[in-house]
């Protein structure tokens, strides 16, 4: 006997359907029949037309066929697996970690984001005039679009046209999307060694061969990479990631002949080159090639904010074609509404002042770890890169335990955060990361730090 | 000699450093001599730090070296490359495509977006509460993933919780998390033919072997997909994409089956399944499934906005180790802005009350059309698939010249959408959508089309 409770604010039909389908399940074998719309209706004192409608919905379902002279007949119904999964709750329990001072190198102080700004601007440009029933332009708005342009032929000497630029939603995106692109004519990858490790694992998910070239003093050593068979290779000639080595004009030139003659093409990663403290930003390599060859990468997430999730790429115009015709799925990356803001903070000047402010905020406090540093362990460690990026990358120069360090990290909550080489070789150096810290923290972050420290030399 | 302006914005020595840069590319030769700072100084009677200051980048950026006892030297430059392109502008020009009606299946009506309910939500709940220097979960916020759970344990009958939740920023982006993550284990990969290209490209971008199993009344043919050697199948069960076709239980159940007996997956794309008009919305595969083989995919993109980028990968609790070990880069894929304000706008009940309206809305849009195209060529047509999604599926019953009708509709301005097979067979159907055209529209949308469509009947 079903239960329906015509009190309830579930609809009769829906609580029949329900009833049936368990009932089903339970009890029915295939090939038997329901009873009539009438004897249901009759048995449970509802109308016809309740029970034709529960029906019909186990009809679609495919639990019960509709046959003109015979009535509803359950189908091929196979009882398995259809035991319930017991769910103690929906939300599961997630650690999180919680850390007295993270030296995270990715990471900007939570209030320097234009929260205000942003809001203000947000509030202003997103109205009706937007199409939300629709997939906006594959590539990114025409007018995000024009902005960076002017923004990196301006600030990063790029040369580019609008056409050219492609919004991604943050630097894996911009590399997954390359990663396609590139398969069509190559299958061999080269990368910086040490480098950005998620450079090397997009490349490696699209199954390329990977080639891991080493850096020295002048970043990138070409020689190795012409002995090696790749035609790509990705780079951070301004600001090497994590070394911080800029490569000098004569080895950009060398790369960009090479590029040349192998038909290959560069991928330069320009991921925090706005953030310069003793000199002026280093021009892009992408401004000094004239074959077409290069691609450039950029991203907001160093100098804006990384939870807004906004990249780009400057694909060469020998690529445009080949992008268009099979990567283009007119299916954009970021919302309308972050393209959309982004481009009036752009357009009414913000972008060019919060540069000017983070600049400014994070030399402070470049400067300040750099003195704290010195003051407190600068006897034993060597400077391996200062004046970039939001990070100062340091070495013991005494015998040092290592794995203590890290153990006496975890245990006083402190964040630690190492590069290391991808191949075998055992340079390992600390980033000492300054940008999520606030000024006011880092005396204290480094005082805990270098306790640490000097328990650690042998 | 070096144009140095003092009244100019740009600071001296950055104008010094420009010049002296030029000259070295178009006059200097490797291992020459720059004029001392001193002597700079007292040529252009500006102050010794202002040439130490310009030398210094120039330094920095490679295309000079200083030797303490011999000054500043010309490096290694090679004077290759350096014409300057001439950009007409930075601004390309992009073609835009004008159409009177588009009858694209995708697409939702412009004003059917609650934009004043959103901003207002964004308003009250992007705050400084919220970290905007971080990169936030990976795998997406706690909360909008616990508002996911919930809803698609309510309404879609999905067994989960929030941990088995990742958001993603659309629908090709979860295929290509889904791609990387089962790599590891399988090469192959089936998919419903006809069906949906973009589902198939990226497993082929990816390099998996695909095999395209045929659709019939009853959804995917499960002796071919035994068959085949793949072990993971992409399918849209309850609405398949493009024939409609909804699949009984009985081979939902055979389906699991054979993902247990094969340790496979089963990929559930329940893109579109919230809009149902004739029947309840049909619960999920993933629910009948106790064998932790379902992979179930989800989107906002058809229901509330494509213009928002958001989507949802529900993971077996199997597959999660292996993503958080090796796939969540700690980087989440859309705005946090975006992902909170979703999260509240679910939380409030604005999400139900959405769904509610927008399948309202959808429903009187289908049978506008449906009735209008009956009126108008009815006699000349068959519909293949109705009663739920964005649009109507139609063939022709009579002789028909589909080239004449292409040809024809550019002519006119209306945007036509077929539905093919991948494979040679000669199947083909038009699917005529209604979600981005007003109510107002339909009748003269179809009133054009059946004039042409009348042209084409051979």
């Amino acid at each position: 006997m079903y239960i329906l409770d015509d009190k309830s604010k579930i609809p009769l039909h829906i609580q029949l359907y329900s009833e049936v389908k368990k009932d089903i399940i339970l009890n029915y074998k295939t090939g038997e029949k329901l009873p009539s719309t009438r004897k249901m209706a009759s048995l449970y004192n509802i109308s016809k037309n309740t029970v034709k409608s529960a029906y019909s919905q186990l009809v679609v379902e495919g639990y019960i066929d509709s046959y003109p002279q015979s009535g509803y007949i359950v189908t091929d119904t196979i009882n398995l697996n259809t035991e319930k999964n017991n769910l103690s709750s929906i939300i599961d329990t997630e650690k999180t970690e919680d850390y007295l001072y993270d030296f995270f190198p990715a990471r900007l102080e939570k209030d320097s984001f234009p929260l205000k700004i942003w809001k203000r601007i947000f509030n202003k440009t997103i109205d009706d005039s937007l199409d939300f029933g629709a997939y906006s332009c594959g590539q990114g708005e025409l007018g995000l679009r024009v902005e960076i342009a002017q923004y990196l032929n301006q600030y990063r000497a790029v040369k580019c046209q609008s056409s050219q630029v492609i919004i991604c939603n943050g630097f894996s995106d911009s590399m997954g999307l390359l990663a396609k692109i590139l398969k069509k004519d190559f299958n061999s990858f080269a990368t910086e060694d040490p480098g950005y490790h998620l450079a090397l694992k997009v490349f490696d998910d699209f199954g390329y061969k990977i080639n891991k070239i080493n850096i020295d003093n002048n970043g990138l050593d070409i020689d190795a990479l012409e002995k090696s068979k790749a035609k790509i290779v990705y780079i951070t000639p301004s600001h090497q990631f994590p070394t911080g080595v800029t490569m000098p004009v004569a080895n950009r030139q060398k790369l960009i002949q090479w590029a040349n003659e192998k038909n290959g093409f560069i991928i330069e990663d320009d991921y925090d080159s706005e953030l310069r403290y003793t000199s002026r930003p280093i021009p892009s390599l992408q401004g000094l090639d004239n074959y077409d060859n290069v691609i450039f990468l950029g991203t907001f997430s160093k100098s804006l904010s990384p939870a807004i999730r906004v990249s780009y790429i400057v694909l060469p115009n020998q690529l445009l074609p080949l992008y268009q015709k099979h990567y283009d799925f007119h299916i954009p990356k970021v919302s309308l509404m972050t393209q959309k803001t982004l481009e009036f903070f752009m357009k009414d000047g913000h972008w060019e002042r919060h540069l000017r402010k983070i600049r400014t905020l994070n030399r402070k406090k470049h400067n300040l770890m750099k003195q704290h540093l010195i003051e407190q362990i600068g006897d034993t460690i060597k400077i391996d890169s200062q004046g970039g990026g939001l990070a100062i990358l340091i070495n013991p120069i005494v015998n040092f335990n290592w794995d203590l360090l890290k153990q006496l990290a975890i245990v006083n909550k402190l964040k630690l955060h190492f590069a290391k080489k991808f191949s075998g070789d055992n340079w390992e150096a600390i980033q000492m990361g300054f940008g999520g810290l606030k000024e006011s923290e880092i005396e204290n972050a480094i005082k805990i730090f270098s306790t640490i420290w000097r328990k650690c030399i042998l």
